[in-house]
């Protein structure tokens, strides 16, 4: 009977490790620090992980590095379903939350129960915002394609014909998770490239 | 002076994400589980990051969850500099330990010293394959594109025309993390494809 509860949950497990490699093929705005392609889901979620692991002691808050790191490995799960919706794109942003609670509803459900709930709630959490680690999350979140876009002489950011009041809008909570990773990213990827007129500024 | 330091810390650990960001150029011999297009080596960490995640609780041993996740998410870095080197490659397999090595000196040294001594030797324990940690993170290093081949049909298996014992000879310390998932990886991956003929039966 245990073996038999054991296996059904293995195969369970299997069936969403095998669904989320969907989430490779999800391929977001922002270019690879050379320009080449586009960065997707998955790459992005390796990169904050890494990111989360050198950069935790910068956070305003002490934060659970490994609670943080799960939330960023999964965060964008719901994308294999509702697609990545650009930060800049005010018509899909109406129906963002909507498409990503379906998702939710979808793919954490393949799980067992226990860890369906669990990473479905940190998901929760993140969207949120509120504790020390969906802060320092979200703070990642904005900075790792800041680099990227400063990596790649602004590529996305000049194709999209971005502002500077749209990126300090989207930043608006970045500094809440750690005001030294802000003030780095404003001054070594934001301010270079308005400089360069790569980002127009309107301000 | 102490903020000087931080500054030139945060430097570093910049420059070093931003070197990180190669590791998605790096592609591995494995196909995504649609057959499409070969998996990348970020794709590969971020997957085997979740799956630690999940299936943590099959390990023989207890494992730090943090401290495996770290290894996986770390453990390819080298092959920015040295490359992916295919398992079934013999030649390229005799080269390889010095090409990764002058790799690890080269890409961790850009962190400051505290973080790239940590990661480094995260590395070293990953690659002598003796903590509890280090043989689960081999388990799931062997599963995943296993998964992953079986889901794309064997693709890869077929096209490298890779034998029975060959697979068994690569695995052979998969069971030393986790028999529970070596018998389900048996079972359910390999096996099947045996019996369809996707890998050759030359034992």
């Amino acid at each position: 009977m245990k073996e038999n509860k054991e296996l059904i949950n293995l195969e369970k497990i299997f069936q969403f490790c095998l669904e989320i490699d969907k989430e490779k093929m999800i391929k977001r705005q922002t270019y690879l620090s050379d320009g080449s392609v586009k960065e997707n889901d998955a790459e992005h979620a390796w990169h904050m992980a890494i990111m989360t692991i050198l950069l935790s002691g910068y956070a305003n808050e002490k934060i659970d590095v490994l609670k943080t790191i799960t939330m960023l490995l999964i965060h964008d799960i719901v994308e294999i379903d509702a697609g990545d919706t650009y930060a800049y794109d005010a018509e899909a942003k109406k129906t963002q939350k909507e498409r990503e609670l379906k998702a939710a509803d979808r793919i954490y459900s393949i799980l067992p129960k226990e860890q369906g709930d669990y990473l479905r709630n940190l998901w929760n959490e993140f969207e949120e915002c509120k504790t020390p680690e969906a802060k320092f999350a979200r703070t990642l979140d904005n900075i790792q394609p800041t680099m990227l876009n400063h990596a790649a002489n602004g590529k996305s950011w000049l194709e999209k014909k971005v502002k500077l009041s749209q990126i300090l809008d989207r930043n608006k909570n970045t500094a809440k998770g750690s005001n030294a990773l802000w003030d780095y990213s404003y001054n070594h990827f934001i301010k270079p490239n308005v400089d360069k007129g790569n980002i127009i500024d309107d301000m």
